[in-house]
């Protein structure tokens, strides 16, 4: 059992892929292997002058001459560049030689690759890219669909909401039942968009735990394990608060310098600060799955090192081991109504909306 | 010239709405007026228990029986409680009697009274709200529609941008030619929404400084001075950077208080952190302005004291003073070519779109 590693992706590729990629395979004794994919001269100089070694350890290197840039245009992987790591290592999924796909390259690349070459699970149209935030209550929210799609339908919505469901009961494993949301702009019933509207009525349909809308705070107050939201708002969402977080924290540090006695103030919270920059930060989690992908699919941060490499092994290997797929289509089957699966689903908004 | 303020609207009404307008009332030397609207005897009983005395000041009390709770459905402002303290003073300004509205009550309450009730300035469809950001330069980004409109169309965050780039450089003045970018999920020009895309080719057209897509992070970074996008999304992001922002002092707080030196250093920092919550509290600067409506309306926050209910008055008499609606008047004429003011943007967006 393998995972395609892109080990050319990254900012800190090939060098901290590989060795990430080492790691991984010690730490599981050569369980789940990893084809390390991407220019086999380069990888052979690189593990050859590092004084690291693969032998006897479940790595097989995979010849790809190509690498996509972290500033090319997603098409440049799906049409372009084929011979590219990252275009080969979902080509390895997608023919079923590897479990998995993970990527520290270009994201809307890697995304595309998902969505494209590896291609959707059974029972699934669109797959769907979910972040867990960090939460209040010590948990963490599932944000769903977070830039996979744009412009999307209630139908959609109402996938990721399953998908979410399954990767907090089966992979996060932070709640049994788990409270599902859709991201809207008031709370009550009747509130938001018309996307939103006409989601709704199809979600209390199902047998989800469906609590009604969430708003932006919910994201955080730990009062949702799952909320649903297209991809543009997903995105935005996303990269509003990430960005935030960092600026909060240089606004705070512009304020200690101002004097000496908050300067000593803040070598003593240092420690503190540094426990919290770790919890807050999205990136420590192994990354962001694409779900509802053949296999798997895990996309991680630019400037992940060779510990942020082999926790997203680690992280693809948890959806191996709990056959994710499995369970989402056997969740599918479960909790959405027959009805609905056979994607009537609009006529029946249209009748719920009373036309 | 009066304001009408909702006397009965907020956290701490009437008595800290009373004093925020004696406060105003002879800080401006009766320039300005302030229409207490609310229920009279419960006015004057305040005023009276108070030792307040609005005797020589250019206040009046305007009866309204009524009043809208926190908790009310907008309709309720609207087509209900029509003596309500929130829908006689939009009243006032619908009828000219009033220059200003302004409220710290029900938030979409008030921006219904805004728009129905006080209704859209001259050469305008739809009112948006516009929020300012505090970014990394020291300045502020206003995003607008954060929630007076869902499912807009291009034609109206086309009208959007000419109210920010009017409120940035006649209000705010932090820019004389404000940068102007449209939200959306990657920097290129074709990346986004539909919407997007059918707005980008118009704001292309018009004198605005258009400078392209801003990304969430964007909100924050100070490279745009405006940005625009649909009120679902803009609303989403207000409550997600709100919400962040206080849970990411209490996570701060959590860990600091699990030892002593860092308690010892967190009592060092406070006078800095005191300043940085200043900064970062979008409450600060009197209220979000609901632009485009006639005469000026200003929806400030529920929590809102006398000190905000006085900035938040001056707020409102600045956009007077500045003859704000007037010159948005003459931007819109000024900067919007004239075959997408007369509403013919639909055909354009087929045409550029090579439909």
């Amino acid at each position: 059992m393998f995972i395609a590693l892109d080990a050319m992706g990254g900012d800190y590729a090939p060098l901290c892929n590989i060795k990430g990629a080492i790691d991984f395979v010690k730490e599981n004794k050569n369980k789940i292997g990893v084809y390390l994919v991407g220019n086999k001269d380069i990888l052979e100089e690189e593990i050859k002058k590092n004084n690291l070694s693969i032998e006897g350890l479940s790595i097989e290197i995979v010849h790809a001459q190509e690498v996509i840039q972290m500033d090319e245009a997603p098409s440049i992987a799906l049409r372009k560049k084929r011979n590219s790591s990252m275009h080969i290592a979902g080509k390895l999924v997608r023919e079923g030689r590897a479990v998995a796909f993970v990527s520290a390259g270009n994201t809307g690349a890697a995304m595309s690759v998902g969505k494209f070459i590896i291609g959707a699970a059974e029972g699934i149209e669109r797959p769907g890219i979910a972040v867990a935030f960090p939460n209040k209550k010590g948990s963490r929210t599932v944000l769903i669909d977070v830039g996979a799609n744009v412009d999307s339908r209630p139908r959609h919505l109402l996938y990721f909401a399953v998908m979410g469901h399954t990767y907090v009961k089966e992979i996060l494993q932070t709640s049994n039942n788990p409270k599902v949301g859709i991201l809207s702009i008031g709370e009550e019933e009747g509130k938001g968009n018309e996307l939103v509207k006409d989601t709704y009525p199809l979600l209390k349909m199902t047998k989800l735990n469906f609590v009604g809308n969430a708003e932006g705070r919910d994201i955080f107050t730990g009062d949702f394990d799952v909320i649903v939201c297209d991809g543009f708002v997903g995105n935005v969402v996303l990269k509003t608060s990430e960005s935030l977080g960092m600026i909060i924290l240089e606004m705070i540090k512009e304020e200690v310098e101002k004097s000496l006695i908050s300067k000593i103030g803040a070598a003593l919270i240092l420690p503190a600060l540094k426990r919290f920059k770790k919890k807050a930060d999205f990136a420590e989690y192994g990354g962001a799955p694409l779900l509802g992908t053949k296999g798997t699919c895990i996309i991680t941060h630019g400037r992940a090192d060779e510990r942020a490499i082999k926790n997203a092994l680690k992280f693809a290997s948890q959806f191996v081991n709990h056959d994710f797929n499995r369970k989402l289509l056997d969740n599918i089957n479960l909790l959405i109504p027959e009805e609905l699966r056979k994607g009537k689903e609009e006529e029946l908004v249209g009748e719920l909306n009373g036309q």
